[in-house]
């Protein structure tokens, strides 16, 4: 096992009714900014529960964060924070308020003249302002971690962030919430939850056992549940076992003293960036077709998977082979095409995601031998 | 899945070489008191690996907390600890010494009477001195949680306590501090570890599956890994992950949202406050003969332990008591009894430990249906 250090100050409240809890969860004395997404909190109770809890606190309301959270919609909200006197961002909704949410916290204090620099990592943020959240999408784990991925419209570029400034003082995670998610975005957060596992599991052998059994746990209640959440009636034990796995999924548990990937996501965000692809669904295209490629790197990790996780027999080929494709076929059973032929991916777009990998001189993976080379034949392969 | 919240801000630092990083975790001005138990830390190098990364700190030395820390001894240093001004405990050792460092740090700035009122609840702390812990011996969990389980002398007792102001500030795991182990420690801090694990999974079912699979997982790798940590030849992976699995087993994550049981160890203390059986001894001398008196109200569980965790099939009835086999054989391979017969306890003790839970007016498990009768007979059981 890797030396590590492991330190998430995040307090989770979870479970029904939890909402309420803000009351005495955020400071009595707050200048909260509220920010949410496309509108949907208003649809499905959220926003009149947190309201209710908020009580008579002096609110600003700032939605309209999208889908992969734009730098230019988020400077509008800090430009109306800073004017505020904003202390306190409570995010209510996905992983991509969260996200956005924990960028503008970074910005509110910075007195920097570009606050794009802060995601691509050429200026510092020394402080951040307070942020609290209720979670109503399980996915991205941002609800119990200090990262946040950033897009920005006008260059066409998808990057991450983090740190611990950046940890929510608090999430709370009502799986009721989930109860009028559409199908596809269920689909998405499982997909994006799997692949959350498989990229600080799916690595080469270094036997840390915990951290193994948990990954595959993880792995194994995601293929337990997904029918059922899939399915048109509606369950809470299954909804609350979809919520925590997501959270448990990315909170930094499963990476302590282990290498990690990471791959997926780094090609994943070029094809968001340039096609719009749904997050979860960029993941589904790359990571089987990255796994075949890295075969006999990760041999011993695909069999160990395939076993414990699918119940594979056979020799380590045929179970790495197997493996790879039940990856697939668990991405398709959620409706979620694993093959880049199925998107508006080209040859040209492969093209471009390579060169600006060169451009910025990045490899991935474990072993940093994901080459910009690599990742065009990985892509290739996922389109073929 | 029932409600919860979940906050554990314990910082932990794992790995070979990370005692160094004291020089940067303690605070440069503090006054500090490091507190040790029997002396083992001047014979395997930690005392002096310690002292080196504390520099030029003020530190003032507090040894001889025994294995199951007494109020008595505690009180020693908590007098020496209020005169010297000392403001930060830096627990180095086991499971006994995090936890009676715990006692002191709400002792220290309590000014009522009786410190002994904060271990049994009726009087509250409201401040409490930092704490930070080296970890030398993996068993209690308690160096990543705010327990603490505290004797005394005096009256024969052995009782918990905790409070978010007990938590460690950080906690230094190096497996390598755990090389000069004596085997039957390395055989308690299994078992110990063991029993928290089924002390928060084997209740009624409740389908949490994240937690289930955690608890799972740990469970199999203590099983995967007691032959090589039992073994003459020291293996740096199989401490370390004999390390990390004792630190997640009670850190709080496998009981979130999940029924707990811990009658093993409410009847566990009894036998060593009356008898100074060690703490691990006592687990096994109970669990398997609890879970054969609530084989009913548990079945279910027992079956998917039996078939998850050992592989066993048939009957849900032959699982079950497969399972409960098992269980006791697991000890016995650490070499620990587990029969009340193999040690001085005898009827009379057994009368002894029922009587103090019904003057205490205690029922046990978690559906609060462990009476003192059914400790009575589960004990009895355990002795025929």
């Amino acid at each position: 096992m890797l030396n590590f250090s492991y330190h998430n100050p995040v307090k989770i409240v979870f479970g029904q009714g939890t909402i309420a809890q803000l009351t005495k969860l955020v400071p009595a004395d707050a200048t909260i900014m509220l920010t949410y997404g496309g509108g949907s909190i208003f649809k499905n109770g959220v926003y009149d529960q947190t309201k209710k809890a908020l009580g008579d606190r002096k609110v600003i309301e700032f939605g309209g964060i999208e889908a992969n959270p734009t730098y230019e919609t988020l400077m509008k909200g800090v430009e109306i924070a800073r004017e505020a006197g904003v202390d306190f961002l409570l995010a209510v909704g996905g992983g991509s308020v969260l996200d956005g949410t924990k960028f503008m916290a970074a910005a509110i204090p910075f007195t920097g003249e570009n606050a794009w620099d802060l995601v691509i990592g050429t200026a510092k943020y020394t402080e951040a302002t307070a942020i609290g959240a209720v979670l109503t999408l399980p996915a991205t784990g941002s609800e119990m971690n200090y990262y946040a991925v950033i897009s920005r419209t006008e260059t066409q570029e998808k990057r991450g962030m983090g740190g611990p400034l950046l940890y929510p003082k608090f999430s709370i995670l009502d799986p009721e919430t989930t109860y009028s998610l559409p199908k596809s975005q269920i689909a998405n957060g499982i997909a994006d939850t799997f692949t959350h596992v498989m990229e600080q599991y799916m690595t080469y052998a270094i036997d840390a056992k915990v951290q193994d059994r948990m990954a595959e746990g993880i792995l194994q209640t995601l293929i337990e549940i997904a029918p059922e959440v899939m399915g048109s009636e509606i369950n809470y034990t299954a909804r609350a076992n979809f919520m925590w796995a997501a959270t448990m999924a990315l909170n930094g548990l499963l990476s302590v003293g282990v290498p990690t990937d990471w791959a997926t996501h780094q090609i994943g965000h070029e094809l968001t960036a340039l096609h719009g692809i749904d997050h979860a669904r960029t993941l589904a295209v790359v990571l089987p077709h990255l796994m075949a490629y890295k075969k006999a790197d990760k041999l011993s990790k695909l069999v160990q998977y395939g076993q414990r996780v699918w119940g594979l027999t056979g020799t380590a080929d045929e179970i790495a082979d197997q493996a790879i494709t039940k990856t697939a076929a668990f991405y398709e059973s959620l409706e979620i095409p694993s093959k880049a032929s199925a998107y508006p991916i080209t040859a040209d777009t492969i093209l471009e995601v390579k060169n600006r990998f060169v451009e910025r001189g990045m490899n991935f993976g474990e072993r940093g031998d994901i080459t910009p080379e690599a990742v065009e034949a990985i892509l290739m392969a996922s389109l073929s």
